[in-house]
């Protein structure tokens, strides 16, 4: 079940990740403006490449649309946990200023993923398989921390 | 050790919630401009009398002395867990508009503490006594739910 880190992911668009993620991206689309559009480019803006964020600030303070990114992450994080365990884990996200911050994910009593954020105003995947593999990374470690506690989780 | 939910507490400045409270405001004084307040003045602002309460609109947006206030209420909460149990307990807040929200007070792996909050707008106690009596009962909790899970409090 558990893949190494750095596996590299054959059908990105495949992975409970990505469809919780396209899933969460669509329900916001309430006037149907991205019908037409393909999964593949409603993803489109968490792909920044290597030299896109070469040319970036290195400080700088993260836009709302990039901060809604970031928080859209983590609930299809918090969705596809939810979708294998049953369970449900609903992310809750703190930035200060100047893109550094802290999200964590969290099922009845325990928390399932905490993370550091860094530099958010940049944040972005090298391409579709980085992003699915950094979610499922993220969906795994969460769900061994469950099967780790369950009476947590439940709690 | 545990009291009922609506105790009387005697002296409600000796108690460990308070003392961490007043705490937490003097580290806030980085200019020693509240050096010659006592300890009571210094929380004035959060005791809201029922009339004053009554005087507040029933929806609002609260202000950010308002929020900041919240915080360092669930801030003084961690802090006095930190003092008894030696594990830091760190709150993360999150509101939406017109003050609804939640706040989690996380241990380690462990939600030692989740609140819904309402009416923030309106956030404030009828007495210091009200006021020690609920920082005390939110810390009691947070030990109590500790001792529970103790393992991953500490993971």
């Amino acid at each position: 079940m558990s893949q190494p880190d750095n596996a590299v992911i054959d059908d990105p668009m495949a992975t409970p990740f990505i469809k919780a993620l396209v899933g969460r991206i669509r329900a916001d689309d309430m006037y149907g403006a991205w019908e037409r559009k393909k999964d593949a480019a409603l993803l489109a803006d968490y792909i920044v490449t290597r030299e896109e964020r070469r040319n970036m600030p290195m400080i700088s303070d993260p836009d709302p649309d990039t901060l809604m990114r970031v928080e859209t992450f983590y609930q299809a994080v918090g969705l596809a946990i939810e979708q294998e365990t049953g369970l449900m884990a609903s992310p809750m996200m703190k930035m200060s200023h100047e893109g550094f911050g802290r999200v964590i994910l969290t099922s009845g009593s325990l928390v399932v993923l905490a993370k550091s954020l860094r530099d958010v105003h940049r944040f972005g995947f090298e391409s579709l398989a980085v992003l699915a593999r950094e979610g499922e990374k993220a969906v795994r470690h969460a769900i061994e921390q469950i099967n780790r506690f369950p009476e947590v989780a439940r709690a």
